[in-house]
């Protein structure tokens, strides 16, 4: 028997076999709410009773979200660009990960999904592409999108289309990025309005963890990229970072990794490089070290254990496991639910808030965010999210 | 309590409280093939796991059939110009309709499929569009297109996708009448060579069904549109209206319907208009009425009936009910499974064989094709038409 290999494996023991045998044709299905079996269901379900059902949308275009599927139908949409740790695969070997997606949609908020993989990178085009589909669905998923192109590709579909659309790999990862340290906070006693931050990567998932973590009132964020820290001094900067710039590093910090963690009392890894040990121990006391690289953290648990007061990974073989599907399954259902036109930075923090309060109660250095497959916390970050979407008049 | 109005009702003793209840949320739901209920569930088909597929697909794309859903996954894709009787009521108000026809697909040949509507009616984007998709299905079925414009846009969308495409208000109609007709010719012990046909009505049910019975062997065809028979010396005629003139009419007649239906054996309306019976009255003896439009045929059966030998309608509450859900699921089901990369002439005159010999064993005046819920028929058109395509070498 073949085995994943270890740098993928992620703990599992899990066979090739097993694997490929529970993905032949597909992990989706599309089912009938109720059966055709005789004329009478036929004649309600299709012609000639469903003329009438037609004929009421046709007269008021509203009532397609009461009598059709599309109201809780999110579109899981991707070009394949950069899935998984796997990068630039294409829109056909992306497909099994958004048919997960849409399985963890159906799994933990009940929702409808379809996986949409599309054979162009081109911004326009996919914009234009959703658009075109726009009456075909209810919300959209962005998923496994190359940065920098992830960050105009949302910000121009949220112009585009009427209706909740968010990139994953930034939102839900900074969500629960921002549970999990909300919860840190109170494990070692302090307020995120004085933490000192440092985000280890500049892709989508740093970038949104930046944007999060600033409205949530953190005290001071440092990011950095592939060439060290992100600072006014920096020539070639892409438009996202130069936006970075306007609220991080206000000490104007420039230099790598070293200048960024000495002192600094969190340390969130988005970066898949590595981080070695006598860096973290230049942290300050009751560090916070999130090294959420998959499969392999930028620095192992155990090891920043050694000088952080709470680590957390994104894998599922250690203690507070950060994965947004905590996440974005409560996020679309509750703006589904309350009919929001848009998912608002507010929608989000009340998420993060919704989730840090599920792991509340047991919180321990070890404990800081619930389990992915607890199942009280879908319910309360859907129920969270609508009425943030309320506040916020969106829905 | 409401009814649904007779002129729509088709027979059938339905209440709006009842059809407006059954279509509460929509007609469709997404289901997961296995569930995602433990952490090693996750990991199969999520993370760690998923990646082992992905990569395979990278490596080899054509695994995308085999262990994707998209292999059976038909897209049910219209711009809601030609919806029903309803006419151009948009891409909205047309969900209901293309739900339906997904939950038939379901139902008669547990083939996925998903509803897509789009907000433009330009060839040219729509081509564009589900090119761009072509990633995400295995199967395009087109659905409620006005004539002209659907004849281009199945042309394009065959030219320019290597999956099967079809427009079934064109195909799914002209099969199940070319059944009917081989069955009625046993009835009153005629060839399909020997025939003179007259189809009133020149749209897409129109068309295809010259096309079909063409290439079927039928001896004489005479088409009409609303400015009567399609002539040698008609001005302006339509593309498509000149190449049906490259094989119909031979003796170039013109005038109307009482011109075209003197001494004619069979009547094919697809039209929307009515028939007088004294025109009926003048064809030739054993002649046969297909009267298909809905809810109101061209003429009232039983009064064809005091005139012609055999004749069926499009109504489930009179015998011998032409309805196309007795060739597309099958259709389909035989395409993707045969791995087939178009739906060829052949295929779709196997699929007519294959309905018609499902009731030839019974055949009478009043069972010339098979009842619409009859299990037996998409399994038999199914095996037809993927034998078939690997005949036509497409598969």
């Amino acid at each position: 028997m073949t085995t994943v290999n270890d740098s993928t494996a992620n703990g599992a023991d899990l066979t090739n076999e097993e694997i490929f045998a529970a993905h032949e044709g597909g992990k989706l299905a599309v089912g009938v709410t109720s059966q055709l079996a005789t004329p009478r269901d036929l004649s309600i379900a299709y012609t000639p009773g469903v003329a009438q059902v037609s004929r009421a949308i046709a007269s008021d275009v509203t009532l397609a979200d009461r009598y059709t599927w599309t109201q809780q139908l999110v579109a899981v949409v991707s070009d394949g660009t950069a899935v998984l740790g796997l990068g630039d695969i294409g829109p056909r070997a992306s497909l099994p990960v958004m048919e997960g997606k849409s399985a963890l949609f159906k799994s933990f908020a009940g929702l409808n999904s379809i996986p949409l993989v599309l054979d162009t990178t081109d911004v326009d085009e996919i914009v234009e592409t959703l658009v075109r589909l726009r009456p075909s669905f209810g919300a959209v998923n962005l998923e496994d999108i190359a940065a920098p192109r992830c960050f105009e590709l949302e910000r121009r579909l949220i112009e585009a289309l009427d209706c909740p659309v968010m990139h994953d790999d930034q939102h839900g990862t900074a969500v629960v990025v921002l549970a999990a340290l909300r919860n840190a906070c109170k494990v070692i006693g302090r307020e995120l309005s004085g933490l000192r931050v440092v985000i280890s990567g500049a892709g989508a998932a740093g970038v949104a963890c930046a944007k999060i973590l600033h409205t949530a009132g953190v005290g001071e964020i440092v990011v950095l990229d592939s060439r060290g820290v992100i600072h006014s001094g920096r020539d070639g900067l892409t438009p996202i970072k130069r936006e970075l710039l306007g609220f991080t590093n206000p000490r104007d910090v420039s230099g790598g990794i070293a200048d960024a963690l000495r002192g600094a009392d969190v340390l969130v890894g988005v970066s898949a490089g590595q981080i070695p040990e006598e860096l973290v121990a230049t942290m300050a006391a009751d560090s916070v070290v999130f090294a959420l690289s998959n499969p392999d953290p930028e620095i192992h648990p155990d090891v920043a254990g050694r000088h952080a007061a709470v680590v957390a990974t994104g894998r599922s073989d250690f203690p507070n496991q950060i994965n947004n599907v905590l996440a974005f399954p409560g996020i679309f259902k509750g703006a589904l639910d309350a009919g929001a036109r848009k998912i608002t930075d507010r929608m989000k923090v009340a998420a993060a808030e919704a989730i840090a309060a599920v792991a509340a109660d047991d919180l321990a250095a070890d404990y800081i965010v619930p389990s992915p497959l607890d199942p009280r916390v879908a319910p309360e970050v859907t129920a969270a999210v609508a009425e943030a979407a309320k506040e916020d008049g969106v829905a």
